[in-house]
């Protein structure tokens, strides 16, 4: 294999798979991963294989790559921008069970008259903000029920759905079990009061990996989400919800050159391989752009990426007494574990997956928009 | 156009290409342009036609791709690895005036031996430490002779490199005519020591966007080498060697939602599209992910992409006083102007190039290894 190359550990990813299965199959709710993370056929299959009902998306090129790849229940779960209407169109014109969502009224009245005007129903989801990250709408606001009405009206209400992504500056068992339970309460009461209205909340879908994890209940929802937790990466290991060692996504890297006197060791992966996600910087370990590992994936204590910039990634121990141009000849296979596994993985065409036959198999990932 | 889309402005990327090719004109050096910013073949023709004489690249992708494309003159500016040799040595015997860089006896070691070997006489260059930023010998260190001698030995001693990447950390004219004088000084140095022991130093590379726009003199250089310069970027600005209207990459995005209380605007273009560069961060000026413009480039004072997530950018005014809903309305399109145009450009497969005449071409760009 040529360097730097992105290695998925099978076995890791598997027991990733199934953890996340059990977790949603213990709670009562169907499982529906977020692809964003992979981007990948060969590991949705797995995913659908543990027992996933559907998959969630990000972009509509990701929709219909795994709609021609026989997946027919995704969730675009970004805010529908009206522009792309005739894309959701097309897609559930060739029988494809899209669900978008919405978070206002402008975008709903949009769906909803581009659906009539095309004599198509489509199946919509009410943002709920749970928890001030990002979109959403708060499940008290008086314009959660103008949406939902005008949706029901329109014969497209699907839900509500939410996402507590303030879920990532969480690192404690108590607190990410706090806000778990926060996610599912208020998506619930969002779904409360558009039925005390007389209106039909059928689908409550929430979700992130570490809420997902967390979460000891799950009444009244029916469908979780989350999309990291197939790889895991350094973030989720500060986070709390994973070790090291459940890392499935590593980059493969090789000594390119030293310097000896400062203790760094110049391996061929950079920023472009790693991305320049920064993810541990602000939590209680800054792992700077990955913790290195041996060939074989065992961590290399207090050795990490310290810095990158394109094609040069370099590394130093927090004790520079060791002679790194002695452990780390030049031509030495090192593996580096990311901070965050959907940006390292994009800067990737494909991956390298380690079968545990031993098998190296390559698999394509999709890219753009 | 969908949006995100990454947008060239030719006008700008010309006049860029002009001013670098003038600097290099006027400081009479030949002009070798690092084409890892952009790997689009037809920046690659804008940059020839105005005057560069051969390639920097940073991958051997990227010198097989435009050795393809019809340059045959190719620099690969990272330090060799011996496993990437038969792809070095492919390259060469397809007629390809490949050259690499070594700064260790090892590596130099292993492409004199693999060359002697394949019958092939590499060109090589000594990567010459002038600032302490990364790889490279200092000047006055006796292994620069060592692998000097054994480089020349094999017959393939065809000078010395330097890169003064510490530039990027300055930010006053003065540093930077300092640095750019450190940058020629030394490398012209080692140069010198090579030839005081009598061996032949024809080759005296030099550069990094700001030194190459800063240097008064580069007297004893023979090439000068630079690659953001071509689009410049937020980080350039704050160094102070481009102005904001001057920026010929930026990212065209929809307005998808709000957050009214808090003055968000949520856009689609978030981490995917921007990249997760930060490199303002530690500048005089943080832009966040990128300075917000309207659909035609004017930049919006005060509005930066703040935060982002995979495809959620969210933007917001310095002042909050602005009532975004109204003036950014659902589906309104704005252009986002990068940290790193190195970064945000691999983000995508393909710029959508304005021409000068309003027509749009779509150009591909490489990626991976």
């Amino acid at each position: 294999m040529d360097t730097p190359t992105a290695l998925l550990d099978m076995n890791r990813m598997q027991r990733n798979i199934l953890r996340m299965q059990r977790q949603a199959d213990a709670l009562g709710v169907s499982l529906r991963p977020h692809v964003k993370t992979h981007k990948c056929s060969e590991v949705v299959s797995a995913q659908m294989a543990a027992g996933a009902r559907g998959i969630t998306v990000s972009t509509l090129k990701e929709a219909e790559y795994f709609f021609t790849q026989g997946i027919h229940d995704i969730l675009y779960a970004v805010a529908m921008a009206p522009h792309k209407l005739p894309q959701a169109l097309a897609l559930r014109r060739q029988g494809c069970a899209l669900t978008l969502i919405t978070d206002s009224l402008a975008a709903a009245q949009a769906i909803v008259d581009f659906g009539q005007l095309h004599g198509e129903t489509f199946a919509v989801l009410i943002e709920i903000d749970c928890d001030g990250h990002r979109s959403g709408v708060k499940p008290q606001d008086p314009l959660l029920l103008e949406i939902a009405r005008l949706l029901h009206e329109g014969g497209m209400l699907a839900g509500v759905l939410t996402h507590a992504g303030e879920s990532y500056g969480l690192d404690t068992p108590e607190a990410l079990q706090a806000i778990a339970e926060q996610e599912r309460a208020r998506c619930v009461a969002a779904a409360e009061a558009i039925r005390d209205t007389g209106l039909p909340c059928p689908q409550v879908s929430v979700g992130s990996t570490p809420t997902a994890l967390s979460a000891v209940s799950l009444e009244g929802v029916t469908e979780l989400r989350a999309g990291v937790y197939v790889f895991f990466d350094l973030v989720m290991h500060n986070i709390g919800v994973c070790r090291q060692d459940e890392l499935a996504l590593s980059v493969l890297t090789t000594v390119i050159g030293h310097q000896p006197e400062k203790g760094w060791i110049i391996t061929d992966a950079g920023w472009m391989a790693m991305s320049r996600d920064r993810g541990t910087q602000s939590q209680k370990q800054d792992f700077g752009y990955g913790q290195v590992c041996t060939e074989a994936g065992e961590v290399i204590e207090g050795l990490l990426l310290g810095s990158a910039n394109q094609e040069h990634g370099v590394a130093w121990f927090s004790d520079a007494a060791v002679s790194v141009v002695e452990q780390f000849a030049l031509g030495t296979r090192l593996r580096i574990l990311p901070n965050h596994a959907c940006a390292t993985g994009t800067q990737f065409d494909s991956y390298s997956a380690l079968l545990p036959n031993g098998e190296i198999q390559v698999w394509e990932r999709l890219r753009g928009w």
